[in-house]
């Protein structure tokens, strides 16, 4: 079945669904044998599992490490292979960038070149925020545009940038220019394609020219160019399911996404428990609610089992405010895993609750990996977590006669 | 993997398989916390589960509630998504009306329209078959068929009937008349699509003659159509997997599926055993048995979860009966999923018991919704479930070298 079916089944109605999404929820387990998800007291998360329904998600395919932007398209539906979403889309999205349908996005990553031009450091010393900026204008005032193109540099954080190229008949089958290894000269962009030729030639004369630009800057004075991606629109949870959507995330990845995906996006929160407080604030404005936890994540990627947990456990006792507010549909899970055995994203499966009034019992006590192997969900692709939602949440029609 | 693929496989032989539906099995909890199935005692079939093994099937997909096509068109092997098939289709093969593919299918629902034509009864105040069936027949001896169609009435139940045009490039991209609502005029058959001008045409001119002719009718003197459908004709359960198969079947619409794939049918029957009669009576004559209990989904559909459980416990007080026969593959399952709670079909998956010599045991001991969730069928797209039980028939070779 493909998941976009169900948008041909859509009636609207006044239910809410909310998706709590805990980054890199999934894990592996530490010394003691047990997942940080396993180790966390989760007193609120196991009663919410005894009571409703439990599976494991597989965010893109068996043994598929997900990056943000698979995962989160897997969440909301779209399927993340047929969607994949270029780099440069999700850092444009990630700054509001306004982008156009001529727009070719490309990353940025400011890098610093011996007098031979070759590589020294691939990311200019990590560069301040503030450095990035004055880059990044000065790039601007001195670039002249080529070929009927406009071109603009817009800083993200410390080297990292977005170069815009605007115009027709642009391309993204180009080679990336980053050389991977210290002691090597950036590679050309080439042409992947035919298609690209044109583009090479314009990435090329823009490269030279920041070079250029660039020369007297004692750390950044040289770009590295990733991620090339051709703006194209997706259509909005509201044009798919009928859902008036907000998204509760600080990170800019996470709010670009949600943007991308035409989600009302609420002003960044320092803290879980503000982004509760949104939640309620806004409850009655919205009937779908994207709350992003970033923690899990980047304690995950730390190797940090322990923070992982503790981020886990204070999840846990915020999720009485939300269960209060009596969502018709309830959904917690996380985009991939992150074990912090691994230090980074991995493939395994990630535990998922849905709780409504209408989900059939299964067995399973806990929230947690190895129970929930024996939810009533089963091990589902996760791209089918929206369809199940709007079943739940009586926004669905029957199929056929 | 594609349904189809088995039927590249299939090798013919003597072994039996015995399809056991009852319509709408699943349920969801009733006050107790247990659904229909695991509040009716069912020692027979508890044995079978016990025995063999269980699972959970998707009819459609994660989430889609199906209507009875795509339910049952799944439960024999046929992609319900690829082959969705139109409610005139549906109906025409119910009343075993000969269709030929230049046939256009329609639904009728007779209505009242009062003097402006507003409509005031969507259902003509249910009229009974006999006036159904007069009023059919006035119809089809008054009617002018334009444009070298044939035009054909046929009654169906109270007020429900089929139009048939029969002709050449007709087309089913039109709107459906049924306003919805009190109130209002029916609304035209509109072409949806350029293909459809001509059929929009011919059936403009059938409504504005039926209204004419049926204008000195107290009730039903107006029609309202939906469901628009071309006949094609599917393969048979005979030409894809070389099953002589008998429907045991007492509802129209069940009947005409089995027909729509090549069954043959058995005379109706009053109650569950005389299926079952039938079923010994002709053993000897097929190979593929397809009975069909209707009562399970009416109950549920009623929103009477005490009476499904009594219908579930019947057909288990049955089921030594067909086991005695020793069918090689013995299938015991739903199309769909009709909790009482919610009194109508709904999205969650159906529990199976495939019974075969073949079958690995599972750890799954009672024939119930939270037990299957652990059978060794796992959670299964129902429309693999016919090359399962033609594996363990062994009627198919093995695929490759």
């Amino acid at each position: 079945m493909h998941p976009e079916l169900v948008d041909t089944l859509v009636i609207p109605n006044e239910n809410k669904i909310v998706f709590l999404i805990m980054d890199g929820l999934g894990g592996l387990p530490g010394p003691e044998g047990q997942t940080e998800l396993e180790t966390a007291a989760t007193p609120n998360l196991d009663a919410l599992a005894k009571k409703n329904i439990c599976g494991l998600l597989d965010p893109v395919g068996y043994g598929i490490t997900p990056g943000s932007g698979p995962a989160h398209f897997s969440l909301f539906g779209y399927d993340p292979v047929k969607n994949n979403i270029g780099r440069g889309i999700l850092e444009g999205a990630g700054i509001d960038f306004p982008m156009t349908e001529r727009d070719l996005l490309i990353r940025i990553n400011f890098a610093t070149v011996d007098k031979d031009g070759l590589v020294t450091d691939r990311r200019a010393g990590r560069i301040d925020n503030e450095t990035n900026r004055r880059i990044c204008w000065k790039l601007q005032e001195n670039i002249r545009a080529p070929e009927a193109v406009e071109v603009i540099f817009q800083p993200v954080k410390e080297h990292r940038a977005v170069l815009v190229i605007r115009g027709e008949g642009l391309a993204e089958e180009i080679q990336e220019t980053d050389p991977q290894r210290l002691g090597k000269l950036p590679l050309p962009p080439l042409a992947l394609a035919p298609v690209a030729t044109v583009t090479e030639r314009i990435l090329a004369g823009v490269i030279k020219q920041a070079g250029e630009i660039l020369a007297d800057e004692p750390k950044a004075n040289m770009m590295l160019l990733r991620g090339y991606a051709k703006y194209r629109r997706y259509p909005s949870l509201y044009e798919r399911y009928r859902l008036n959507a907000l998204a509760i995330a600080s990170y800019p990845m996470y709010r670009g996404i949600a943007r991308l995906l035409g989600m009302t996006i609420a002003a960044p929160t320092e803290t879980i428990e503000e982004e509760i407080a949104i939640l309620k604030q806004e409850y009655q404005n919205y009937d779908f609610f994207f709350i992003h936890v970033k923690a899990t994540d980047s304690r995950g990627e730390d190797g940090d089992f322990d923070g992982k947990v503790k981020v886990i456990e204070q999840v846990d006792s915020l999720l009485p405010d939300i269960i209060a507010l009596r969502p018709e549909v309830l959904v917690v899970t996380g985009d991939h895993s992150t074990p912090a055995a691994l230090a980074g994203h991995s493939w395994h499966p990630v535990p998922v609750i849905l709780a409504a009034p209408t989900c059939r019992p299964d067995l399973v006590a806990y929230f947690s990996e190895r129970d929930c192997i024996h939810g009533g969900l089963g091990r589902m692709p996760m791209m089918y977590l929206m369809g199940q939602s709007l079943a739940h949440a009586r926004r669905l029609e029957k199929f056929g006669a």
